[in-house]
Formats: structure tokens, C-alpha cells, sequence
């Protein structure tokens, strides 16, 4: 054992359906208090690990990162495996390493990329990891509106109401869906995301699908920075946190 | 409201993750016990429904088969979407017709084809619908002695002891594998399926995707009829029932 504080950044993947999300509360099981106590039975220490951002109750990760501090001088598979171990089903170290001890990994995330899962009919098997809108929609025009997101916006529209954030201003770097025959899944990578912000996004993109509102009333919305006249917020289990980049 | 026996016959797709299997039991969540519940909110009458067989618990259908009888004369779409209604999240009737008051889901059913999903990596999303054996294994032998199952056998060596069992032969009609990069799936159709006997028969595959067994073995154990021969029994939540024939 070393004095020498160590950092270690971990990739996780966890389903958010048993969690109320990521961010430690008392009496509640999130995923950062999961993986606390497996570090704590592992480490006998007891750490603090800091995220790339919290995901709400109900939410996905399959690349979500987390760094935390330590100075107890292990090999690094003891980090992946030996924690692995320890973890629940439902949560899951996919890679650990070592990195400089400045490392933080919210601070230092560049860009962060989701998908939101959306079904076309209701299914049984998978059905905690996609939303299903229950009136038909079309996906042309979600796609054409959703184009107005790409760029540096204000997304104080697309955002749960937030006094406290630092700025409402986000770039979005890229927008793609896939449309598989049962499963459509959007993928949006941006610089930060805001609270319920994908979400929004999505309950307003399917308002579009439903021909209840015009792309360019879309690109109106997120103009006059109100979230009053956005779509509602879209469920949580279609969302995964997908990649956090550094 | 009519004195005529009518007879429904429904698709049912299940999640097995959270019932103990198929069949009735006093003080157990089951399938039949569910959609038994929900007929009765629905026609206020005790109606017993008929499967094609019996799921274990945690197997999993995407195609199960059902009928019932009642004197109820609603109209199809209640035994659909009244039904669905009713139901929880986790069992939904895809179909429903109205057939010959003498048809039979179990007695009439001619083919069933069920599929098990094997996965090479962990995995936390869809961890419940796929087995992963955590010691590696190659497909090819895999696939080279599955063929030994086609054609008609005593299935004595792939099936749970069971005394009271009519025959234990069955004909097996098809077998194929994908190969998908993160799953691989294994489908079967036969007229008849014994107790744990595609669970042993994956079980005893791994085996020979180990290298611990060689194919002609698994000829062999085919052959003399002993379960004690045969490999293990896989867990059952790579198991689901994709499709009853009449």
C-alpha cells in the first residue's frame, strides 16, 4: 500500500429501472451509492465517486464514467473484476484505468452522447428500454425538426425549470436516428445537456410525428425560450447514456 | 348476451423475469393466474384458460398459445385490447380470434418452436434474456453436434426424470444458429418438447463448445437414454416460446 493518491476512471453500464437514478440519497438505491458500497467492501475505504453527470430514475447508461480517488494501490483488473464482483446484476464495470490524479470526469467531459429508444408498437420483452407513443406518428418530419437543434442554442425551452445553472447554452455536435423495422432509436451528441432536456426534446419531436405541430413551430420554441411551449417530458426508460468523451 | 359456447384463442407474448412460470399455482404470480384474473375483471365470469404447454419460471414467450371457452358474447377486440387493459406491463395478448368450440391450444398444437439466447460478454441491458456461460466456447462444434437432434428420438437423455410422461420421443423438424456479434441464438422446432429438455440440451452443447465433449459424444448420449450423461441444465431466462402450429 502506497500514500500516493491514485485516480481511477471507470466506464460503467447500468439499467436504471430498479435506481432512483445515479446521484447518492439516503434510504434510496441509486447507482452511485451501489457502487460506493461495493468500493468501500472492496477498498475498506470509503470513496466518493464523482460522475460525468447524474441520470434520473429510470435512465440508462451502456458508457456512462465515473473517477474516483484512492490510495489504496491495487491492480487495476482489482478496480474492474474484483468490483464486478461485488456489484449487482444490475450495474457493471466495463472498463477501469488509471489516469493522471487531476482527472475529474464531469469537469473534463467534452462531449457527451445519448440515445432515446422509441417503438412503434407496444412490446413485453425489452419493454423497460424503450418508450412507446401510444398515438402513430410519422418519423420524416421528427427527423426534418429535430435538424434545428445542430449548433449552439439556448435550450432554456428544452430545459427543466433551473435557476441555479450556469448557462442554459449548449452545442450539439450531432443528431442521427436509425429506423430499424420495430425500434427507432435518436442519437444526439452535444457539449452538456440539461435537466430533462432529451426528454423535452422527444415529447416535443413526437408532437411533430403526430402532425400537431410544424418544424418550423419546432424551431420557433427553441427561439423564444420558454419551456412552457415545448412538448411534455418524454418517460425516462427510453433514454441510454451512451459515450462521455475527454 | 348468448347461451352459445364460444371458444378464443390467443397469441400471447411474456416476460418470464417476474412469474413463477406458466401454470396456476395457489399464492404464486404465474401467467395463467394473470390473464385468468384479468378474463374474470373483464367478464366477471371464472374462466380457466388452456395453453400449449407449460413455461418454467423465468422462460420466456413471444408467442405462446391459449383458448378458453365462455358463453360471453363480447366482441374479439375485448379479448384483445379489453384484455390488455386488464393486464400488467409484463404479459400482453397480441392476438385474439374466435375458432371452433372443440379447438384445443395444447392437444391441437402440431409444432412448437422455442429459441435460446447465448451471449459471450456480460451485459447489464437485456442481462434477463440471454445466458452467459462464463468460460468461453466456440459455435462450431456447437452447431456440428445440434445436428444429431433432428429427425425423431427418445429424448429420455435431454429431459428432466419424469415418470409420467406418455412418450418420450419427439421429431425434431429444424435447428439453425445466428450468429449476431454480441448473441447468439439457437432455434428449435419439434412436435414436442419434454421438461428442461432444450435447457439441458444447451447445457450439454456448451459442453462441446468448451472442447470438455466431442461431438459424436453427444451422439452417444443422445442414443443410450440417460440423463445422467447429458451436461448440465441451462438457466431458463435465455429460454423463450416463439410459436405454436396448428
Amino acid at each position: 500500500m502506497s500514500a500516493t493518491q491514485i485516480c481511477v476512471k471507470m466506464t460503467l453500464s447500468y439499467d436504471g429501472t430498479e435506481f432512483c437514478g445515479w446521484q447518492v440519497q439516503p434510504k434510496l438505491r441509486t447507482v452511485q451509492g451501489e457502487v460506493e458500497k461495493a468500493l468501500f467492501n472492496l477498498t475498506h475505504e470509503k470513496i466518493r465517486i464523482t460522475g460525468s453527470g447524474r441520470t434520473d430514475t429510470g435512465v440508462h447508461a451502456l458508457g456512462q464514467v465515473a473517477h474516483f480517488n484512492t490510495k489504496k494501490d491495487l491492480p487495476i483488473q482489482a478496480f474492474k473484476e474484483g468490483l464486478n464482483q461485488e456489484l449487482p446484476q444490475d450495474v457493471q464495470i466495463l472498463d477501469a484505468e488509471f489516469v493522471d490524479e487531476n482527472f475529474n470526469a464531469r469537469r473534463d467531459a467534452v462531449k457527451r452522447t445519448y440515445r432515446y429508444s422509441l417503438i412503434r408498437k407496444p412490446r413485453v420483452i425489452g419493454r423497460q428500454y424503450a418508450w412507446f407513443p401510444k398515438t402513430s406518428f410519422a418519423l420524416e418530419p421528427m427527423r426534418e425538426a429535430s435538424q434545428y437543434l445542430l449548433g449552439e442554442h439556448d435550450f432554456t425551452s428544452f430545459s427543466k425549470v433551473n435557476e441555479d445553472i450556469e448557462t442554459p447554452i449548449s452545442l450539439v455536435y450531432d443528431i442521427s436516428w436509425e429506423d430499424r423495422e420495430d425500434e427507432i432509436d435518436f442519437t444526439i451528441t452535444a457539449v452538456r445537456f440539461f435537466h430533462h432536456m432529451i426528454r423535452i426534446v422527444i415529447g416535443t419531436l413526437i408532437e411533430v410525428g403526430r402532425g400537431k405541430m410544424a418544424s418550423a413551430q419546432f424551431d420557433n420554441i427553441l427561439k423564444v425560450r420558454n419551456r412552457n411551449l415545448a412538448g411534455p417530458t418524454a418517460p425516462p426508460h427510453g433514454l441510454f447514456l451512451m459515450k462521455v468523451e475527454y
